[in-house]
């Protein structure tokens, strides 16, 4: 594997919400950077934009010639994953994808850092970075899963509108403004819908739960993800997962109630040994639970409400939740950008 | 069992906002009424109400005189159902009482309409209204069991602050109005807690992965209704539940993810035609996916997301909303008053 002392990285995606995450975070880890590129549609090339590392102007992506990238963070939606990320490697950079366009290849690992990062060794020039959702509970299920391997999960999420991006949160907040004054209705029917097309149904004073568009058997994307990507993570195809991915309206953070089994009992003080010592995680108290607004800006995914199933003995309930744009998406690529470095 | 031609119904909460729901609900359903009296705290005694049923001065519980009640609604906290009730029946009243205090009492019979209705043959006084939660999963997991015999489940919940009365959705919209125009705080921290000590953490903007409070093993009382209570309905004291409480930003209506195995498969289509002709309940397209803003104001449970599970086959996972004031409490109350005139 190449190492890089002072590389040229590149941030493709660069105006989104995710992209300018990934230039905080880059700045705030103290990456080596030697030189920072950005790259977004053309709608935004030609902008100059203050940078840690200087001013740089922004490049079309479509246009551009990835000479001299070393490391490339995309964050800029699968179809131009699939399309720039080959052209970018066969350049001599290495990717670092956010989208959902090489998850599952074969040949591209999928790592979450601080879980399965000797996963990244195999890499081609392309790097996976996992779902958000995804990403959260592997922080609490990848090391109960090393010590006793999970058997079957089922996973509900409590997914925020930042999951949807910008658009997203502002929906959230046109909508809580249509519904100000209007309890009665809400509370006793006659509500008029706020409208909008990012999501199908409303989702300020609401939940939706159909996070993600239907694919196969009913689930949606987001479900598929959170099937697939956790057992491609823990190296464990036989993993059961039963997905419910639903969207609050909460801005951002995104959580998961969990109830796991594993091939052999967990007794609860071994899985709240294992769980402390986590890295990347912070064990929160049922005194003080911890909830997607605590999530919001920091690194670390909080883990709570841990406790031994009841029905069937032997398993462990629990609650994560992360910030999704930082662990579950530029926080991870970034610490994945730095595992390229190390190894 | 005695019969009740036209009777005295006594609405013991009757300013509460599910006392006051029952007594809408009487009227929706023309409940034979020949008398109505409405009975509450010190506090708010003395009040003259308008009903549908002529003028009724408001009656202090603590000093009232239950002669002549033939059915009584309690919806006045487990407290007052403990002290008061057994006076009522005393006194020649049945009881339906919307509070925790009788359920898991042996002899009490704990009853959803629509779903085990024999059960409230074997009352000796009082019958008991399930908690909100459950009813609305009952009605969707009852249908489902009598079929099938449900083996274990997994239930998240996302449980509106109306579940709190009155004060939790006072303490939601407050709550919105102090992070409106902080969306900044919400998404990189720094928020302050907006306070108020109905719930732990904020609501407004964020879920609570914590309904109630917790009671035994790590679990809420919420948590373990679903779990007991389950159980008693269906009369299957062997089925596993592993429950997850949690609050969600909305202001009526509780919804349910869930993931049933039973003791044999469960083809989907088969679930979807029990599903299609449970009483009580729709069954709703993925193209309109049933949220608790749909389900606010209404008599029926509504049911979405229906599909087979892809873990371990032969499951059904599936999505249930109710409002928590309608059958998760008055209507299925008056629904019980209405099988005491029947049977």
């Amino acid at each position: 594997m190449r190492r890089f002392e002072n590389p040229t990285v590149a941030v493709v995606g660069a105006t989104g919400a995710v992209g300018r995450t990934m230039q905080a975070i880059l700045a705030e880890r103290d990456y080596p950077v030697g030189g920072l590129r950005l790259l977004a549609s053309e709608r935004s090339a030609g902008a100059v934009v203050e940078t840690p590392w200087g001013s740089v102007k922004i490049e079309d992506l479509a246009t551009a010639d990835p000479t001299g990238i070393d490391v490339a963070l995309f964050s800029a939606g699968g179809g131009r994953s699939r399309e720039f990320a080959p052209r970018f490697v066969d350049a001599g950079a290495t990717i670092v994808d956010n989208s959902s366009a090489f998850r599952m290849d074969p040949e591209v690992p999928l790592v979450v850092a601080d879980v399965n990062d000797e996963a990244i060794e195999t890499h081609r020039g392309i790097v996976a970075n996992p779902n958000c959702t995804t990403m959260a509970l592997m922080m609490a299920a990848g090391p109960l899963h090393e010590v006793a391997g999970i058997d079957r999960m089922v996973a509900s999420s409590y997914q925020a509108t930042g999951g949807s991006g910008q658009q997203g949160m502002e929906t959230l907040e046109r909508q809580i403004e249509w519904f100000r004054g209007k309890r009665e209705a809400m509370q006793h029917g006659g509500w008029e819908d706020p409208g909008g097309d990012l999501y199908q149904r409303p989702i300020a004073y609401n939940v939706l739960p159909m996070a993600g568009a239907i694919t196969d058997e009913g689930y949606t994307d987001e479900e598929w993800k959170l099937v697939y990507e956790t057992r491609k993570i823990l190296e464990a195809p036989a993993i059961k997962v039963e997905p419910t991915c639903v969207r609050v309206p909460t801005m951002v953070g995104h959580g998961i109630a969990a109830t796991m089994f594993f091939d052999r009992p967990m007794p609860l003080e071994e899985a709240l040994e294992i769980l402390a010592d986590a890295p990347g995680t912070e064990l929160w108290p049922d005194s003080h639970v911890p909830t997607p607004l605590d999530s919001a800006g920091i690194d670390d995914v909080l883990v709570g409400r841990v406790r031994e199933t009841v029905g069937d003995r032997g398993g462990i309930s629990l609650w994560v939740v992360g910030d999704n744009l930082r662990k579950g998406a530029a926080l991870n690529a970034v610490q994945l950008a730095e595992l390229l470095l190390e190894r």
